[in-house]
């Protein structure tokens, strides 16, 4: 049924960031509305954070076009700009390809969510603003590594740059 | 600047539908997100139905996923399989080829939104489940004509099947 029964969705906490990266991301847990309804042009999650908790390292996509609409608390949208207070019914567009590296933090003391559509695409390269980082993905998975495709290692993730 | 000013972008009423057709719209309108913010590979649009508006004509895409979310007020979704009160918060899923159509009527006394998004394609044919009309649109525009490809006529258009 189009109707989707939102109780029987799980949230899921995954994250597959390496390493020490990936501590930051246990108050994050997404509901998969659009895989869980057969959608496969483009993915359809609701992003819940717990206090203190971010939605990403702060990053820009290359292929794939990326929007959020605040539905419950407040966030901070963190990008190339400044700092930006995200209310309920607030939006925000990143088309790919747009180097302007971005994240939500949950500042409050309240639980915070957000629904984002993020385009399903063959292949895809995502930058990490405030890191020495870059994701490529495709058919065969993800693979991290540094900017110039050299190899991450466990002294190189967190490096700050 | 991602962070959306949703005061700046306008709502617009406009049905591209053939004749009669195109009456009972006047009290929707759309605001088109994703055009104004630069997003090339989905649409995303909040529409807002005054009282007795209607979403769309029932219909179902063949090449485009659909989602939406309820944003404000309240909606019955009609499709094959009833009708179903949509209140703020809850979503449904119309993925391409699914022959299931489908709409949103606005029964309440109060204005209600919701917030859709469609994938972009090259081409796309859409058919209406309650009249004898199909659409197909590529890059020259849209057309409507009959489900077996003939010509509407102005007797045939808005003559339930």
């Amino acid at each position: 049924m189009p109707k989707l029964n939102l109780s029987q969705i799980p949230f899921v906490s995954r994250c597959s960031y390496p390493g020490k990266l990936a501590q930051p991301f246990d108050g994050r847990s997404n509901q998969r509305l659009g895989d869980a309804s057969g959608l496969t042009q483009y993915g359809v999650n609701i992003v819940r954070l717990e206090p203190g908790a971010l939605s990403s390292l702060r990053h820009y996509h290359m292929q794939q076009d990326e929007f959020l609409m605040m539905t419950e608390g407040t966030c901070t949208l963190i990008d190339d700009d400044g700092e930006h207070e995200m209310l309920p019914g607030d939006c925000a567009s990143f088309p790919a390809g747009d180097a302007n590296g971005h994240h939500l933090v949950n500042k409050t003391d309240s639980p915070a969510a957000f629904l984002v559509v993020g385009t399903h695409t063959q292949s895809e390269t995502a930058f990490y603003s405030d890191i020495d980082m870059m994701v490529r993905s495709g058919p065969d998975g993800s693979a991290f590594s540094r900017k110039d495709g050299s190899p991450l290692t466990a002294d190189q993730i967190g490096d700050n740059k």
